[in-house]
């Protein structure tokens, strides 16, 4: 669809002949803006739930610059995830407005505002060490307008930690668990909640963990029920995938 | 907590010295029924959301006859997967109720009554001999009480198959995609819905897709974000996790 | 050393020449029989604390036979492992006395008069499929005299039943804990106890717990300290070493 | 040594003007140029369709200057692949007409003629990351003397993109899709076109993506035909393969 | 596009309100037949260059009665493979000209007439246990029309067999090169031509040789460049694919 | 349990309305301390046999202070593994009684007083290469009070080197068996002692040693009974067992 | 063809009694015979030491029965290994000579006289079930005229069966040691001797044996020098180059 | 055997008591000498053919120094392999005799002398890359005393490179390979020749040669009989055994 089409469909719902069901289901075949590296999928929003993520890993400065200026142009929410620090400089640079979160190692620009206090995600980590993937995680879903109740350090080793952290638990929404070694914090809470708990494998451990492969197949072989997984360290995409859950929530909420 | 305490617990608020709220936490502490080789975990629908489901295979006809009876006495739903032929004659036997869906491979008794049309999950494809995974995600949606929209054969190598579905696809609330092989299926999916995307690898094909390791891997590094993965050839386990995702949205309306 | 040294050395030691010590010493480096396919190791318990068990798995009826024959002709308790039905029917046709333990697979003569009731091995299994590894620790240690407390069908998905069967882990000396799938039980227990845990993998699970390996990995890289593991589905492994840990302590106990 | 030169050989021993064991010593001699540390195969292009390539990578810059030099005396067109800028330096300063393409990280003296618009190849990757490999692809054929259409970030999460270049893509004889990940963009473009898909896997990607095994699997399994692999990140290689089937094609219709 | 479009479509052509060209465009949109278990892909040939194939392994008899079917109606030539005697055997049943390749595990009917002695394919294998996927390629490209030169047991331990066949490679335009174990033969048969060598590692060997796998990455790491590399056994990719590198030949040649 | 109901128990302890062994359970399931970035498990002493362990790799000079702190002010003994020399001068800097082992990489503050001669632990290495994994098994022995024999360099490629050790092996309790490479050390030692085993492989070696995972392989197929296996480069874990075990001999000779 | 034939082939051109095309067809030539399905390879043991062997598995009958032909009727000692006791009948019919060894399941006819009693092979194995390998190795070196000496269950569990036999093992000339699981006695016995060592891993064992992959990494890594490895379960092979090096051995003495 | 019974032993000697081969014998179970890091080896030569070899990757500049200095006290040839240049000054600095090969890594301090031209070792390696490790193993034959023959880039991608040096093939006693990527030349050299011939893997590639491990697996799979093989760039384990065969040899010949 090109733009005078996309002129005359408008048209035609001002002037009455469509509908907006009709117009919101064309603006799905739009088209996306060639950059030249790169092809901005600039209603990846409207198709996909929320606006394109600019995965930053192995992309230069310049790359990231030329995304985010036409992403920004358009006005859409900018997440960018495997951020460094110096990188940030640089989107900063042209977009003042820019947030780093360290730990995250994400770049913020504009993100929806705050949602009341629920639907709410609980992001729960084992270890410190599994921390950076968890922020990632948590950022993301604040990027995209929901509330995060974070609960960390409650690996099953001690495992009285977790127990005492469960009213907490029975109050989210989705709950995300990241872990790495043996992820065995998966099961355990997926045993104790009658919610959604999508697992995060973390390259956390050594020798035999494999750089998460270890805690990757322990949660896809979880004796706990209702649990899916992603790709090791992938607090993004975990976070992506629970905002999906509660907007096809708030969908059916205002129908 | 014993019987007693239970009694006890019970007839409190009978005399209105507890409320619901107080009665319903402490039943998720309720214990399980020991029957000697099993324990059947009899309130997991209160704490898990839906009721224990007995996994059939490597279990012999009498243990699977002995957790039926505990389960069918309390009046649970029961669904039964990975069940032959031969081991749901032994269930009939003594719950002549049961029925028995070949292509799932699951025994079901007394399921939930069927929702109204809405939420809905769409269970999709890519060939024929990825029907069995499928149907065994269909049959557990379906004993749980959501309705389910089939939608078979659509894989990537004849892509007009797929995009003469979208119409479907859009109409639904969770997607469960099923596939062996490359699974690229569900990257293809995942790019074109704001749905939940729950991707299931089967162990169908020959050579290196090495019994669905390939496709698993395919799916949990798939381009499409809002997916999350579950073990190869888990029908059961999708269609379980999708309906967490539909009950934790009526919780949400019926606040 | 020949059976003419050995003469000697006993000669000795009756006329007060050399005392038990050297004797006991001395024996440790006694040869084996040789009966043409096997060597028969008749001295292991001196050298390494129990006798020596016949794995049969792979061994022809007339092989175990062979070996039975010396074994008893020696009065050594015999252990046979990883033995059919059928292996045990022509072992029972020389030595009426043997029995077989159907679930643990294992032909046993003579075994050690059961001590007092302690020390005391606990071994706990996840689910009823792993029964039968967990089965061929216990009759292994009980073979050895060791009591044996069986705690079965405690996996994590209802973690409840765990914490209902704690006063009976804290009872134990040594914690042998069996699970396929994730195998995560070994960290929950791991975290619980102040004994050695001993994890067994099993062979349970589909798709990505690759027979066992899952679980093996997981509980290599257990977060709970204290934690050793054997081989996957080597029950007998794991009692033996559980046996020599309490041998250890006789021995101190009887300094 | 061609087959001219062969038979002349096999003359001069008929009329006698050398002897048998110099036959013998010359048939097993087919020229190659020894320089030391290594042999230069200066008939491969008559052998193979096309002159010998360096693969710089761990060779040392007096090692590819002295193979450069053999080669450049022998007219031959030049082609270093996986060449560093400082490895290009040390090549300029020996042959001046050098030039270096620094995304294809590639060394080129002397390429082919182009040749007429046609026969085509079309060089398609996923994302721009992948582009490097994308571009050692087009500077192969090109130096080769056949035209390139780069068609890039066109992965399959965002598919209105690829479907926007079908007409493109059915203009070339010839597809080299190149991607990381999953891998999927190679079956969704071998189901849309009826030329042969020669398909490239990168390393792109983390986590569970191997770095590049996981596309590599995906591609061996794709669910369309008419699709063949090559060896993670070798641009190169498909490439040259591509080339030998339009030259194959030449062959034929010289005839 | 439905049926209706397609008439009009049809008519247009017929009242010279379109061309063919246009026509042939359109009719790559066309859709499959849909008979439930299966949706029939009865326009491949026109998309992809050849008909759909089926894949016998793991379908019932029933449905590969009704798919052939379908596309008997439609008069398409039908190469199945991996069909086992039985499978044939019901095939026959509704369709009496069906002929099976026992060797090849093909059932074929109406192949395409075979043209003329060139271009021409060779099929060469290693060993004798490699001739069934050597058969599968062979009957394949024979179905679809195209001339194939068997060169079989030529493996490079007697080096002296393959350089005794050169010049019958020389003669193809294309070379199946089909190995197990090591797969040696495809390096030295791809450093002896000039033309493209489709590569198929086959489960040929025991131990370390994993069922192939050691073929496939000795022959995705061949030292000789020109090699692409299908999955493991699979003929039949290997001659779709060289089938399509001449029909892409053909084409220019008509142009 | 809060620190309200922590000094009522202990009141009712102090006026006889409670006994010994109640307080004692009922301290098992006291909490932990929150400080922010970790939750400090400051009763796993009582709980697990010894005190919290601080694994140092990946956490901040911080992070380290802040929980060597937290442990320092309950007077418990701290030991940090995989310590740098750096992260040991922060540590320093707040505990200037800390000190650190390089060759175990381990800081060291208040360790338990030595015991007495016994019982002791055997610690045996394969090679030169193995000592920083020998000796952080040693230190955490002797930092929980343990004494250690040291048997280092003893591979068996110079058996007689072992063997010349024997009757120091013999005196021990436990041995901790520690080899890279192909870990046959391991079997050696569990056939000549009557002690048990605690196999640690090490990432020493090249090649197919892949880091330790061919010496793990090894120790888990050892065909000695008696060998049971921690993670590769486990010391430590492999000591907190052995410790474990000696400490149950105590709790029985205490009895 | 040997040396002769090719020269008075070169002589022939010389002197005008053939011609060059004859010449050039003729080199190619070297003379294996063509029976179809196989091409036998008549003049392995001019080339390679010793004549081509069958290696049965995955023939026919019939196959295997015409190569026995060929090779009879010119003479050769004949070898077939992987040969079921069903296959040896049918050889049986046609060449009532052939002997069959069960344990090794080879066929033999012809073998070479037994030589002198030296140089000798000593063929170690670790237990029992190594022994179908042992065979095939012991049997290989008689067939080619060696003298075996068969040490057989001495792994490295009961060490003092191994150092029993020292001095059996050092009168060997070459030592092959075969064993499964951890394969340590490789490693023992390479620290004894200062004969090569040839290690044969077998598929003994379980759970991570991974069918030898465990027994083939530890002789990889095995710490004694002058070890070198075949493939899982190669009796064959190896004492095919055991053979190999007495043989090359002989030749320098008859120098 | 302490230094007073060797001293006896050697009186007995002298004084005729006993004679030398009883006295050879006895030596081989002389100690080692402890050095508090290491335990040297120094009647290595005696038991196994060559002196103790330092390995010296991950041994420390001092470490190497006290290891050099008791060998060379004691007279015997040394040899480090794995040595860097900085390595190689601080052993210079006690051993100013010592010489470094930059290719092989290696350092050597007073080799054998160099026997007559025969018997001989051919090095063969396929490609420039694979020169380090074929240093490695020359280097290693030559420090023994043996002649080598360096037959370098010779891969069968340019089959008539290696065809031209097979008269210097067929000089070698023995014959040691050296390939990376897909290792064919070992099966193409192992075809040709009727010596053993010692393959050796290396980790020259990329993708998916993962570090050598697809030229080991098609190593341990070729087609030619007669090929055993070493760890993954273990040149000089290749020279050790290859050195073995010939003294094995010599041994023979002096007899």
């Amino acid at each position: 669809m090109d733009q005078d089409k996309l002129r005359m469909l408008l048209e035609h719902l001002q002037h009455g002949k469509t509908d907006i069901e009709e117009v919101m289901e064309r603006l799905k075949d739009l088209p996306y803006e060639d950059i030249g590296f790169a092809k901005v999928d600039n209603h990846r929003e409207l198709r996909n739930g929320f606006a394109e993520v600019i995965y930053c890993a192995g992309k230069t400065p310049t790359q990231v610059q030329g995304i985010v200026q036409v992403m920004r142009r358009d006005g859409a929410s900018i997440l960018g995830t495997r951020a460094s620090k110096e990188l940030f400089k640089s989107v900063r640079a042209i977009a003042p407005e820019a947030v780093y979160y360290e730990d995250a190692r994400c770049i913020v620009i504009d993100p929806k505002k705050k949602k009341q206090e629920e639907p709410l995600i609980a992001v729960v980590c084992a270890g410190t060490s599994d921390i950076p993937v968890a922020e990632e995680a948590a950022v993301t879903a604040e990027t995209f307008g929901y509330p995060v109740d974070r609960i960390y350090d409650v690996g099953v080793a001690g495992l009285h930690r977790l127990l005492g952290e469960m009213p907490r638990l029975r109050q989210a929404d989705v709950v995300i668990v990241i872990a790495g070694m043996e992820g065995a914090l998966v099961s355990v809470v997926g045993g104790l909640v009658d919610r959604p708990v999508i697992a995060v494998p973390t390259s956390v451990g050594y020798g035999t963990s494999f750089h998460g492969i270890t805690a990757l197949l322990a949660m896809l072989n979880s004796c706990a029920s209702g649990v899916t997984v992603v790709n090791i360290d992938n607090g993004f995409g975990a976070a992506y995938s629970a905002c999906l859950m509660l907007k096809m929530n708030e969908r059916r909420i205002n129908h």
